[in-house]
């Protein structure tokens, strides 16, 4: 493989209504996009005081110095909390596990506001890669279990395999494959999430150039464990701290 | 940022003893290895035959319908198992979280040969780097909570941050950012095993040009959670299915 990564450019700060795909390229073989851009585009811009504490709200924001209006905004996009103490760990309504559930207050304008993740981001990827004809990763950046730091992950993805299946294939030596599945998704979002940048750099998508060979045949497949596969999410439902 | 992301070709079936530093590019930004072609010149493959099943190895191999010397190659490597059931999720003797301690069977010779991961994957990263003068990533494939497949994570690194810091950067708007550890080189390893594959195809390397901004000074960090830090592994420790 010999790949070409470029950070798009000319991208302007985005507000709801705004045509996403009119910035994107037409010509990649894959293009990410933040989620935080599809948000804006998509209206999921939000004032904190718009978020009416519940009394759960107020009393796991009480347990961990949060604001309660952020805390109701996690409740309200979640179905199920993980981990409820020192921080949320939660299930987001399309499937996906992640602290506050993919909340963010940086890059939105003002500081009373909050960016939610896309209602549906696969969607959301669905409607861009309609409208540029290339296959599309809705990003963000995301914690995770055993490891510092935050990396790209996919949170929606359309006309890409989320996940490679390499059962069948043969090893160097002739062997049948062990290691069957491979989630591509995930590892165009973690590079994209670096050349993007976290801060003020403004280039919310990345075109990914030369990697036809890892797009597959895009199979309606997802990088979301089901719940009763699960082990780590049964333990942490189990556990008190 | 505009990437150039290449496979390396060219690089022979690797032996115990090899100069691997002589099939990689000096000129790159950064140089991503497989762990298993570093194992393979550091004589980390193993005959099944030569681990002895301890009585907790014959015990978990019986309650996993596993092989008792795999599994004692896995108590071996590691100084922990977070999940002793339906599989093994080991704490590596250099800290790293990984299904089977990272041990593999595919890509090596014979039926009866493992590779283990490097003995100290951040030493055979800095020995890489001293030959070839560039960054160096030594990845994995590795499975993950919550998400399904598995994706390229780093479990060695030299002469890059292992996590780049955007404490009091400033985002789009002018406000100091929340999002403050970033992981590049699982970031970079990620793309990387995806260039590289799983199979038959013969790249253990994969070389990054156009990726300075995301090099970093270099400081002496790392990836793996601190066990205190790490309520994941507390639930899982805690936990009796
Ligand atoms: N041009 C432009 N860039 C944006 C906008 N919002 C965010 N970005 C950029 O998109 C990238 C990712 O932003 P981030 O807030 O980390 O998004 P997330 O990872 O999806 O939460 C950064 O380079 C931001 O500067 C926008 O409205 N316009
Ligand atoms: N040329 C060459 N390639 C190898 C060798 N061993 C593994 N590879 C390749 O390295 C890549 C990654 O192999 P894999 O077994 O998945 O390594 P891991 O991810 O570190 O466990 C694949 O393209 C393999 O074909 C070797 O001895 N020589
Ligand atoms: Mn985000
Ligand atoms: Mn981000
Ligand atoms: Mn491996
Ligand atoms: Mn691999």
């Amino acid at each position: 493989m010999r790949a070409e990564v470029r950070a798009v450019d000319g991208v302007p700060r985005l507000s709801e209504g705004d045509e996403l795909g009119s910035y994107l390229p037409h010509d990649a073989d894959v293009v990410a996009v933040a989620s935080t851009a599809v948000s804006k585009v998509e209206g999921r811009v939000r004032p904190l005081d718009g978020f009416e504490p519940s009394e759960r709200a107020e009393s796991l924001a009480e347990r961990n110095d949060a604001d309660p209006r952020f805390t109701e905004a996690v409740l309200n996009e979640s179905t199920e909390l993980l981990i409820e103490e020192p921080f949320f760990l939660a299930v987001t309504r399309f499937g996906h596990v992640a602290p506050n559930a993919g909340i963010d207050r940086s890059n939105v304008e003002g500081d009373g506001n909050v960016v939610l993740l896309p209602e549906d981001p696969g969607e959301s990827a669905g409607r861009i890669a309609d409208t540029i004809g290339t296959p599309v990763v809705v990003t963000d950046t995301c914690g995770r279990a055993f490891r510092r730091g935050q990396t790209g992950v996919a949170v929606g993805w359309a006309c890409i395999d989320a996940v490679r299946d390499w059962r069948g294939e043969e090893d160097l030596h002739g062997h049948e494959l062990k290691a069957t599945e491979e989630a591509v998704v995930d590892e165009i979002a973690g590079f994209a999430n670096a050349a993007m940048g976290e801060g003020g750099g403004g280039t919310p998508a990345v075109a990914f150039y030369g990697v036809e060979a890892i797009v597959g045949s895009a199979d309606d497949d997802t990088v979301f464990r089901r719940e009763e596969d699960d082990i780590v999410r049964s333990a942490l439902l189990d556990f008190k701290p």
